[in-house]
């Protein structure tokens, strides 16, 4: 299934995608909810993050290529920052690029939206814990990154840096080889496979889990393949999983 | 005016801290409320943080003699990184000694609790947006930040990490020489004040508004002064700010 978040007029529910529209939901898939009997056609469905996560849980240096393309070590454990919560934005939304960087880059990645309260989980019992994955961008203000030295608290938290969707998967398998591909202006800049990922889905909900709870709605990003690179205002960025769809943002000047 | 969050019997609610007791309020400071015309006494209070932030967002290296202290540089602009709202507990609450670090250290700090939707606010503007100020216990596993290598995202967001309390102030001025002090076990540990913090409320609520959206009970801890160290499980953490009062967690093991 493909669960969307939408807004039809002044209205915004959740929704299932099917080939005609969507079919709105009364209540949310992280507490209650049940089919409506009424079907928005895509004309006039404007869609919205598909979920509001109480908190964006992310791992670095997740792929080998892409730790290397930045010069750094691969991590012996998962390295996590996070990001905010009013970073996130929907598909077709702009990516403000902020006044005091020169250089943003697109991250093309897989999200794990987390179904239920998780903590101390196995890794074996993981897949329990997941919703479903969606697409997301982990916009990142590069020369501000290397700035703080490693502390991403800046580089990663401007608003409008985080796009997820436009769907979540919920029957998708991310131990498949699914590809994880980043365009700009159409042209190809990232395309990694989940599988070479250094620390898969399962693995990171256990370390991350360790640290914190995970409530539902909470986003993990699951890193980026190598291929970052800077992005322009006016450039539209595409980020696109196996399975799940295209998330498209164009950025746009300050 | 002292604001607590407290809970007694089975209701939770915001109130307003009195010499005998407190008057609970119907609704939330953060959107709209009116005091109730009873007064529960102390002995049937049980605080909670005084706040549930939708996010927390910290300075690192605020103090001069802190930042050397840990070997580091004074840095240039405000170093700032985010804890998980899931990290936040209130006054007595147990902070949980992770078994997966072997030096946990406390950290006393002043903490801004903002009023208002904020986004690049002016420093000279900032003070319309603070709401009060708490004391906050920044808890981190510094073996896991070193390890990190200065990505502070596991050392600073386990759960019960981010002790807040026990009231907010809302007619303080941190432009004062207001203490900031941290006990162990009835022990100085930390004693600056707020005067020598290297970029002031003002400044920081300016840097991180032109980087991310300030949310009505959003937390900004402002660094903390020299002296931080270990604590082990059994300790009792006490820090007192001046005007606030002192906020007490006792360290458990997991």
């Amino acid at each position: 299934m493909k669960i969307v978040r939408f807004k039809t007029g002044d209205d915004i529910a959740y929704g299932l995608a099917e080939a005609e529209g969507v079919t709105p939901y009364r209540g949310s898939p992280f507490v209650a909810w049940e089919p409506t009997e009424t079907l928005v056609p895509w004309d006039r469905v404007q869609l919205l993050a598909p979920v509001l996560p109480s908190k964006v849980v992310c791992v670095g240096r997740n792929y080998v290529e892409h730790a290397e393309e930045l010069g750094n070590e691969v991590p012996p454990e998962p390295l996590i920052f996070l990001k905010p919560a009013t970073a996130v934005v929907g598909p077709d939304r702009p990516v403000v690029y902020p006044a005091v960087s020169k250089e943003v880059h697109h991250e093309a990645e897989l999200a794990v939206v987390i179904g239920k309260v998780a903590r101390h989980v196995k890794a074996e019992d993981a897949s329990q814990y997941v919703f479903g994955y969606t697409a997301a961008n982990d916009v990142t203000a590069r020369d501000l990154q290397r700035r703080d030295r490693g502390c991403f608290g800046r580089a990663k938290s401007f608003d409008t840096f985080c796009p997820l969707g436009p769907a979540i998967e919920t029957e998708l398998d991310p131990l498949e080889r699914l590809a994880v591909i980043c365009r700009v202006n159409g042209e190809v800049r990232q395309a990694g496979f989940t599988a070479d990922m250094i620390f898969g889905v399962a693995e990171l909900i256990e370390f991350v889990t360790q640290i914190m709870t995970l409530l539902p709605g909470d986003v993990l990003l699951t890193g980026t393949p190598s291929g970052v690179g800077p992005v322009q205002p006016g450039d539209l960025m595409e980020v696109e999983v196996d399975g799940i769809g295209t998330l498209q943002n164009r950025v746009v000047a300050a």
